[in-house]
């Protein structure tokens, strides 16, 4: 199948009802669905469809994960813990890269066309790029270009990359990104990781269990997982602890060398193709020096909006585009150009953008919900659900308490350990963690909630579900948790409450 | 610690505010509910305090499944495989069966007495029933009998025993039912089970992960887990035929035959102490024999009221206690006297024997809820989770698509496979089973789910709220499930449903 313009049905028309520019899960949903609702639409990719989270995001950095996971879930059960050696010993990381090549399909986006290619969108290879209202030009990999109209809307949908903060001799190092990261074919047996928010503690601890001898993080925060409540991130540093990860927090990378191939202490010592990195400290505690084999930047993301033509309808030209609740790009008269995803930097995560791409396809075939609603984001920003695949897993939805005290409410917080119910004695005997959930005391509805602990990842949904249905605890109350299940600490919660 | 009436703090008052009999997990709840709210409260176990599931049931039931569970998950998953052996290879049942005597306390209650003392709940050792209105009394282990009085009410929880049916020979053959099996301390090499229900299923897959070579389940029935979607019964079926659980279905044991001891085929042979089983089957098929090691009995539960003095008291002598909403048994005036858990026949589940406890608790101290509602069972028959505790689990709240139907609603249910989200890809490459929804169409909200698949147990808890909440589907549209997480069958389910 080659990578033309009809690889995914299309038909190269130069004027459609919607063209959408990036195809990642965003763009693909958006496509997707104004396709089934009986437009014309072509979507334009440069790299491969599927995108960030398909390739070198979350499918390979979760496939990375998993088997630690299992094998530390075996391990702390007796009966099963005998199968398995020590986590470590037990994760065999060639097996790890092979599963992840085929999580990724080898690199390749054709198993992503087909999706496209049922619902009839014509799939564009090539940059898009704005050039007027409702323009755009596509520059094919052979170099030529081609303008397309929108009859409705223009999408945006380009995501964001890797961003790589100006530490000196950082860029010059050849550091790791998330793709370089998630595509590695090898463990760096020493790993520092710049960074310690979701991207760097999970990819910390898949090379710490595929078997890297030192794992490095730095933080220049006070804590892991800024964004979450300050236990979350303080029982993920004690695992990692637990299991040989270094965690500096309060502190920041200020300069960094790559030494030249063959130098002492290198992977593999002489004759080896690169030399090691030293990382200079500062911050809490003075200078420090960490040595390590590879560096992973996992500090932040820039939008990718450089190369897309921004000024010509009047908007910066870089940074986030900005969105209202309908995904309409803020200052561009008309109602044509939408941005959907990492790419308006409203809320970073794949499940967020798809969101995002219903609500504004939805938007712009004029379709009302059952209730006779206007597509609108409802979610964001009091229900959006986030979880760290680390191990233990952060499980989060909604606001933290300091967040909803920020935004003005009146809120009761309230926790209770995880490992305090049944069902997690069951699990194994390994248990950590704590539960919390954070009350709006006047309406009596939760605004957030988050579960630390092993395989916490389908607890949150529920919370999801409370706080958009703003489920009034007396009625939560009636929703009995099964026995012998975690998702027990629901009851304990609301017993903590005062219910 | 002596077993005495001070063991949990006790006085040996004869009257008291609060009279519950039973304590298991129900009759703990209520007792130590009313003594939070002020009550003085005596509690009367002629057994342990913790109940048939801290003993005999869910706990050691679960405990024994999970080493073959986390086993069969990390073989599934590439990188973590190699680390284990087969999933009959990899589990080591004397492990196992020691973790169940840790987990079951060593068959000691002194673990759940000082929740009970903590609460100066009073523990009587014995046999307690009724002699009248608000009296009760207690036959104490030495033959000294007692009589207590409440003051405010008396509550039944002496939950069910398993029933053993009229089949010839088989009472005769000494069967095992869930206590026996929970509590083994080998492994038939040959085991049959009559019934396929949850506490059948569960215990079949246990034991041939545990090692028994030939394990045969018998439903009179046409498929497995018969309250359940058919699908579920069906794919179960589908794991443990894979597996090598030999099903029958539409088949009854009509004869059960104990083989003299050191009968040729009988486990060891010659010289051990018990003979084989031979199991005469009729049905589907004709006749057939099966021949076991042991035969587990789990086809139902009957009451624990035989010894209650129901008759006192103007109710059936045996039989199930029938309730109101408020857990009053029907038919005794006075409002004194309540049922909580298995014994009131309601829903046979621990944790719905808890939330009756909660219910009855707040019944009897008068306690209004914080919308100002009395205390009163709104789970029932809507809203009652379950989670059978295979692999794949099945886990289900509310209607099933039959029993709403059953019950005039007008509903629709969709079906997506549980493997079609890339959470479960993630998660291992033995992604299997249905997830389905059932929504009441005049309100657009849900009656029912269900979830089957591998570790679906925590994945219920978020259709109980979306039931009791009465969310409509137009709002859970905008709880979005993370990425990549097998919650995500929710997007798909509300997308097959038309949203």
């Amino acid at each position: 199948m080659s990578r033309s313009d009809d690889a995914a049905g299309g038909t190269g028309a130069s004027e459609v009802d919607v063209i959408v520019i990036g195809a990642g899960p965003a763009g693909e949903v958006v496509a997707g669905r104004c396709a089934e609702a009986g437009l014309s639409v072509t979507v334009i990719e440069h790299e491969r469809v599927g995108g960030e989270c398909s390739y070198w995001g979350c499918i390979p950095s979760k496939t990375l994960l998993r088997p630690g996971e299992v094998v530390a879930a075996a391990r702390a059960v007796p009966g099963a813990a005998g199968a398995v050696g020590g986590v470590r010993a037990g994760v065999d990381a060639a097996a790890a890269f092979a599963r992840r090549d085929e999580m990724v399909g080898g690199y390749s986006d054709e198993g992503q066309l087909p999706w496209l290619r049922e619902r009839g969108v014509s799939v564009r290879r090539g940059a898009g790029r704005l050039v007027g209202e409702r323009r755009v030009a596509v520059l094919a990999p052979d170099g030529g270009e081609q303008v397309l109209t929108a009859t409705r809307a223009v999408v945006l949908a380009t995501g964001t990359r890797a961003t790589i903060p100006p530490v000196p001799g950082l860029a010059e190092a050849d550091p790791w990104d998330n793709r370089s990261a998630t595509g590695a074919r090898a463990v760096p047996a020493r790993l520092a990781v710049l960074g310690g928010g979701a991207v760097g503690a999970e990819l910390a601890q898949a090379f710490r269990r595929l078997g890297s001898a030192e794992v490095t993080v730095v933080e220049s925060g006070p804590r892991l997982l800024a964004r979450e409540e300050p236990f979350a991130g303080d029982e993920v540093r004690a695992a990692f602890e637990a299991e040989g990860i270094t965690v500096h927090t309060g502190r920041r990378a200020v300069a960094v060398r790559r030494e030249a191939p063959g130098t002492p202490g290198g992977p593999g010592g002489p004759g080896t193709p690169r030399g090691p990195v030293v990382v200079t400290l500062d911050g809490d505690g003075g200078p420090e020096h960490v040595v390590a084999d590879e560096i992973l930047v996992a500090v932040g993301r820039t939008p990718a909006t450089g190369e897309l033509g921004l000024p010509v309808v009047g908007l910066p030209a870089r940074g986030f585009v900005e969105v209202d609740d309908r995904m309409r790009a803020t200052g561009v008269a008309g109602d044509w150009l939408y941005a959907v995803g990492d790419v308006n930097g409203r809320a970073l995560l794949t499940h967020m953008g798809k969101y995002q791409a219903r609500v504004a396809a939805d938007a712009i075939t004029g379709r009302l919900d059952p209730a006779g609603r206007p597509a609108a984001d409802r979610a964001d920003p009091g229900a959006v659900p986030r979880v760290t695949f680390t191990d233990p897993q952060v499980s989060a939805v909604g606001r933290t308490e300091a967040a909803a005290r920020a935004a003005g409410l009146d809120v009761r917080a309230v926790t209770v350990p995880t490992a305090s119910v049944a069902g997690s004695s069951v699990r194994g005997t390994d248990a950590v963690g704590t539960s919390q959930i954070v009350v709006d005391t006047a309406r009596r509805v939760l605004v957030g909630a988050t579960f630390v602990g092993h395989d916490t990842q389908e607890m949150v949904h529920a919370a999801a579900i409370a706080i958009v249905g703003a489920v009034p605890l007396e009625d939560l109350w009636h929703a009995v948790p099964s026995f012998p299940t975690v998702s027990e600490v629901w009851l304990r919660l609301l017993e903590a409450y005062g219910l």
